[in-house]
């Protein structure tokens, strides 16, 4: 189908402003990556999730999976390489709005957490709530669960001490930029 | 079933040494890396292969994948960290005695080795090929390919430029004291 140059303009910006607002984080960060290694600014991939085949099937050749079932990642799901760096997040959402369940990071996840930094990488939570894109640095999220012993962050907590996110147009979700801030300061 | 505790322990003993004989590289790199996250000497692991779900059932709010098939790694498969530094590689095995076939390595892997040289990631290939690993770096690498424009490494390069990773018992494959020598020089 052929529109007027200008109607297809049009059409097109709304349907980008109307596709990010319903833009989950996860598909948020995806694109940013992807942007982010076009550019040659970072080398930064979701992990795939990991899976229990149960029954497989070969037909002319090619594996297929019959039954499997989805198992529980052992990291978090983002790491990669930035300026020389080992970087390692996960991105996290919540509806609630005075508190983060702490029920969204597992055991295994705040160990690993606790192990980046040991081993001197780079390693943080990114947060939206109420609508806005927090980071939260590895180490202000273990200095809380380490302090305060409760099934949530406090909302206060975030805003006092995680970095905002603006949300751009490309990359949607700059988190580097923060990365920048934080862990580059006068490089 | 019960045997008697002394035929038992022959029994595991047998076990054990038939199965490292039998082995493959795979399984004895994710017992090295175990072995390295629990003695707190770097954090590194196999991405899971990436798949595409076609069809998944729900059953007691369990999602099982009914149908899926898999895709192929746009990185190598594994990735860490270790004294500060970001680390990938990947493991191949050839059957083959006089060269390596590059087959075994995709185009957008070969990419990817190129690209965590520039940001300044440690990058190698794992090459197991006549009974003897073998650590090739990615530079080494990437000069053979660039300079020539074969199908496969020949035996003699590898012999010449890769670094014999000698098998231990723990951990079986121990290619960390590799990379110090080569990464870490004085450190």
């Amino acid at each position: 189908m052929q529109y007027p140059n200008n109607i297809k303009k049009n059409f097109t910006k709304l349907n980008i402003s109307h596709s990010n607002r319903g833009m989950d984080l996860e598909n948020a960060l995806n694109i940013s990556n992807d942007y982010y290694l076009k550019n040659d600014i970072a080398l930064i991939y979701k992990k795939p999730t990991p899976i229990g085949v149960v029954d497989v099937s070969y037909k002319n050749n090619k594996k297929t999976i019959e039954k499997a079932y989805f198992k529980e990642q052992s990291t978090l799901d983002y790491n990669g390489l930035y300026r020389g760096k080992y970087i390692e997040f996960d991105a996290k959402e919540t509806l609630n709005k005075t508190s983060f369940p702490l029920s969204n990071i597992h055991a295994h996840q705040t160990l690993q957490i606790r192990n980046v930094i040991k081993h001197g990488g780079i390693v943080f939570l990114i947060i939206r709530m109420n609508n806005i894109t927090y980071l939260l640095t590895g180490e202000d999220y273990i200095k809380y669960i380490d302090t305060e012993k409760r099934k949530s962050i406090s909302y206060n907590y975030i805003k006092e001490k995680a970095y905002v996110i603006k949300e751009a147009y490309r990359p949607q979700i700059d988190y580097l930029s923060i990365v920048d801030k934080i862990y580059f300061k006068g490089e």
